[in-house]
Formats: C-alpha cells, sequence, structure tokens
C-alpha cells in the first residue's frame, strides 16, 4: 500500500476519473485546469497515461506540472457495474477510488458511470459508523432555496431504519453545503397523515420522529416536494430515482406545453422568444450544473458523482465541492450524529 | 332494494354526487345543468333535499324537472374514509355508489373525498372478474399525445400480480376515451433493463411480459414518463400519487424558476407577461380540467373522481367521461382481457 501523499499545500489531493463521462478525457482536463485555478488544492489525474499526456498537451498544458496515475481501463456506461468492476480492476474509477481508501487523496469525482462509481466507493471505501446504506444527495433548487433530494438511486431497495441515515446526511450536506441551518427534514409519502403510505413509510415515520440531531416535520406529499416546507426530502432509492430523472424532464414537458398553448396567438409566441434565456436558466438550474454533483454519502471518504454529461465548469465546481465537503469533515458530523442515543 | 329506473332516452343514469368538492353544491349543480345540456342523459342529484332543490331554484331551475335522490350526510374533505364511511351510513358518496350497486345508475360522479369514493366504490359495487385491486387512472398531457398513468392513488402497497391488472385497464382506458391504438405499457423502473428495480418491479416485468392482449414495451424511467415511448405508465399506487401530485405543481416549480431566470433582463420580463396565456393553457392541460375526472376502474361500475376544485364544466366534463365508459362496455371488455390465458 503506497504512503498517503499529501497535497503541496498541506491538503490531501481530489482524485479526478479523467476517463468518464461523455465528454472525457477532453472536458474532464479542462475541468481539471478551471478548478487548480479556483484553488481546490492538488488533484490526481486517473486515467491512461498516455491519453492523458496527449490531452495535457492538446490543450496547451505541460503533463509534468501534473501528478498522474495510470489506469489502463474504463468502464463504459452501459455496462453492468458489478460485473465491470470484477473484470476491469484497473478501471479509471476503481483506481481512483483505491487512491481515497489508501489515503493518498482525500475525494474523488467522477463523471463516469453512476452504478460503476456507487459500488466501486461502496466495496472499497466501506460504510461510515452508524451508516446502513450509503445514498445519493442531490441538490434541488425549490422555490424557496436549495432543497436535497435523498436518496437519488444509490438504492435499489430499501428497508425503514435506512432511511434515518438518509435524513441524518441529507441534512448535514444541506447546512454544510449550502449555509441552511436547522433543516426541515420530510419523508416523502401520498398523504400528510403518518397513517398514510405503505408499511416501510409508515415505520420510517416513527423511526424519524425519535431521532435525535434532526428537525423531522413529518410526510411530504408530491405536490410539495420542491414548491413546499421540507428542505430535506427523504425516500427511498427507487422512489427518488424515478422522481429525480423526472425532475429532470419537467422542463421539457412544461416547454412542451406552453408552445402549444402559444399556438396561434402571435403575442404570445413573441413571448416565447423573449423567454428563451430564463428558459436556459431553468434548465441549467434543474440540471444542477452549477452544483457539479451529487455526493454519494455514508461511505468513508467523499465520493462526488458529476453529471455524465458535464462540461469543464461543472467538473470544476464538482472538485470544489468535493474539496468543501472533506474540509467541512462532514463525515466524521455525520457518524456523530447517528450515535447520538434517543434522549440526546 | 329498489328497482332499476332507466333514463328517459333509455339509458341508465349517471349518480352526481351533488355534495362533493370544494365549490359544492353550486358548481356541481351548475355542471350538471351543462352536462344535461350537452345530452349525456338522465343525471340523479345525489344530496341533501332541500340544499340541492335550493341551489336549484337559486340558479333559476325548477327542482321538479330533476331526479333527487336525498342523503343527509357528506364526509368532509378531511375525514379518514373508513371511519367516515362506516359512521356516515347516509353520506351523499354512499348513497350515490348505492344507486349504481342496486342498478338504478350506471355511473358515478363526485368531486369529494378521493378516498372515500374509492373506499366506497370498492366496497359497495365489488371488484370485477380478473382484477385483483381497483386503479385510479390519470390522463396526463404527454408530449406525443395523451398518456395514463395507473395506479395514481388507489392503493398504498402493491404486489407484481396488482400491477398486470393496472396494465390491462390503462390500455382499455386509452384505447377506449382518448382513441389510442394498441397503447405502448411502460413499467415504472429505475432503468431500462428488466433486472433493475426493487423486487416488485422485477417481478412485474416478467408478470406482463408474459400477459396476453396487451403491448408492453418494457421499463421507463422518471425522464421517460410524459416525454418518452410509453402511452400507459403503470407504476404502484404509492409511486403514482407521489408523480401525479409532483406532475401538478411542476408548473408552479418552472414558472418559479423562469421568474427567476427573468430577473435584470427587461426582455425577458415583457415575455412573461406576453406567455401568461400559455402558462394557463399549460396549468388547465396539465390539472387535466378538460377531461373533468379520473376513473376508479376495476370495479363493478363506473365511478369517475373528480377533482375536489372542480367548476361547472369539469364536473360536465366528468359526466361526459362517465357516459362515455358506459357506452363503451370497458367493464365488460376489462374482463374479457383480464381472462386470456398466456397462450391466447
Amino acid at each position: 500500500m503506497p504512503r498517503p501523499v499529501p497535497a503541496a499545500d498541506g491538503r490531501s489531493p481530489i482524485a479526478l476519473d479523467v476517463m468518464g463521462g461523455d465528454n472525457a478525457p477532453g472536458a474532464i482536463i479542462a475541468g481539471a485546469a478551471l478548478a487548480r485555478r479556483a484553488g481546490v488544492g492538488e488533484l490526481i489525474l486517473v486515467g491512461h497515461r498516455e491519453e492523458v499526456t496527449a490531452e495535457l498537451r492538446r490543450q496547451g498544458m505541460d503533463p509534468t506540472d501534473w501528478r498522474i496515475e495510470h489506469a489502463a481501463q474504463v468502464v463504459a456506461m452501459d455496462e453492468s457495474p458489478t460485473y465491470a468492476l470484477k473484470r476491469k480492476r484497473e478501471a479509471s474509477i476503481s483506481v481512483a477510488t483505491r487512491l481515497v481508501k489508501n489515503g493518498a487523496a482525500a475525494a474523488l469525482v467522477s463523471a463516469g458511470s453512476t452504478g460503476a462509481q456507487v459500488v466501486s466507493s461502496i466495496l472499497h471505501l466501506g460504510r461510515l459508523p452508524g451508516i446502513e446504506r450509503p445514498a445519493i444527495a442531490v441538490a434541488v433548487p425549490a422555490t424557496h432555496g436549495w432543497s436535497v433530494l435523498i436518496d437519488a438511486g444509490a438504492n435499489e431497495q430499501n428497508r425503514a431504519s435506512h432511511l434515518v441515515g438518509f435524513a441524518v446526511m441529507g441534512s448535514l450536506y444541506l447546512e454544510t453545503a449550502f449555509d441552511v441551518e436547522n433543516p426541515r427534514v420530510g419523508l416523502v409519502s401520498i398523504g400528510e397523515e403518518p397513517t398514510k403510505g405503505n408499511d416501510m413509510v409508515r415505520e420510517a415515520y416513527n423511526l424519524l420522529a425519535a431521532k435525535s440531531g434532526i428537525n423531522f416535520t413529518g410526510m411530504v406529499e408530491g405536490r410539495g416536494l420542491y414548491t413546499g416546507g421540507a428542505d430535506v426530502v427523504v425516500c427511498d432509492g427507487f422512489v427518488g430515482n424515478v422522481l429525480l430523472k423526472f425532475s429532470e424532464s419537467a422542463a421539457r414537458w412544461v416547454a412542451h406545453h406552453l408552445r402549444e398553448g402559444m399556438r396561434r396567438r402571435p403575442l404570445a409566441t413573441l413571448g416565447g422568444l423573449l423567454m428563451k434565456p430564463a428558459f436556459r436558466h431553468f434548465k441549467q438550474v434543474a440540471g444542477a450544473s452549477s452544483i457539479g454533483g451529487a455526493p454519494l454519502l455514508g461511505v468513508r471518504g467523499i465520493s462526488i458523482i458529476a453529471h455524465g454529461s458535464s462540461n469543464a465548469e461543472a467538473i470544476m465546481n464538482a472538485c470544489k465541492a468535493a474539496r468543501h465537503l472533506v474540509d467541512s469533515e462532514i463525515n466524521r458530523r455525520i457518524s456523530e450524529k447517528m450515535a447520538l442515543g434517543d434522549g440526546d
């Protein structure tokens, strides 16, 4: 096991998977350059050494200025994560995760296969004390500010007890990354009464109501997800993934019907043209490229999942998010909060 | 048990719960008048006789022109359905449902408590042969035409086998009410592969793939719900209810961010003003008031759930929908399709 190598500025580096993502390696390397200039500390570029070197040169950079960790393979977007990771032990996502595991890096960032990153992170890093299941926390622009949806799809299936960890992790993420004080935790259900919902949700309600250290405010319905009273929106990974993906397409769905509504209304058509920048803004906000990525919380280390379509700016923001979560010691705080008894 | 009374035109009447809904009884009675003029056949107004009579007079109608079925009580929106129905045996929703049960009416329409209508319909009418669980089918304006979300919340929890019935009922509803031929059935999941999703969804995939008489096209992800390849979107009642309610709030969510995106962009602000009619159009379409209501399918009779905020026009449309489903014999067709063996 290699010895941990601290960054030049004394901070542990961020391992960046250069091979993952629709625009890899070009956009990832361009993002690394932006991130370095933005002061995120040292980066380790994880990827095929020759390709990375060639791409650095193509972008006018000197490869000797960069730390490169060679990874001979890459997991494709459409591969089965578990199978691919077994078969490709030198995949860039595995190499990046092992850098965090052995202490050579404090965080990893990837725009590659989300499934592979989740499996690799849980497998190599392990779970934080007190956390039954890691979960993906996605920041969503609600009407009252940022809210967090957790779990957005790390799990296909959950038990009620898992959701207690989601609530704690989502609360700390919102406090840490978005400065929301004492965030209100809502549990996704089909009515506001604690007696409504399926078995898992009803049981989770009782567990959340008894948990110390979170501000649980009860059930939240679909209509109040991003427009209502909850800052941390807690649900199982199946529901969360369906909701997240539907949210991403909502702008397209609404835009379609706005266009329909404008037919034979010449002034409204003009209005649509004038509103184009606003629509672009919404898509950007809803796609959360300003955030750059979503953390997989609950593992021993920081693992930031960037969108597959990330451009250089999104990668920079994902690296910033990684650095911020490392510096804020969110993992120590998660474990402390999970250890709180019901009476604390 | 009273003898069935056919309508003046030979068609069995529609029982309209006049006491349920935010705008009852005024808007419901105004809707009844519109529906009658639109030729939906005879209506039975179910509600407190004195109140109904007074409201008819206030709206300039002659009460003797109408069939009124007295119901001394009403289930409030915030009452527990099961408890309320037990305690209030003469609630308007119960009286209306019993009219269908004993053959005096072919369909019921209510804008009152959805929960009470579901419980009352299942309790009094019973299930259709072959249907394990009735379900609410909601028509949603997709980008390619109408699609149907089923179950939108009749059930809090489902087993995989229930979803086969949902697929058959949703398909027939779309064929019958929206003239969609051979509608594509998609199963809501978190990936397109049949191996993804939770246990229930994976099992349902296999059952749907083996079912004759439907056009099952596989899993559909959140991002493709109303913008992709499925006409009938099948899911359990928990997921469906969360999705439906979130859909209804999506316009508000998107509009908020469009406004944010227009700040300090004067031309875009003008655009927003010009687009107001288009936004109203979307809200109307998304709220599906043009449809008037969603059927609870799978019970022995037609039960149309109108939105609580229904105005007169929505009630008229709900009555039209009821008449159309009665005339199309959708229930006979559902039972026939459920009886098909795997080899048929």
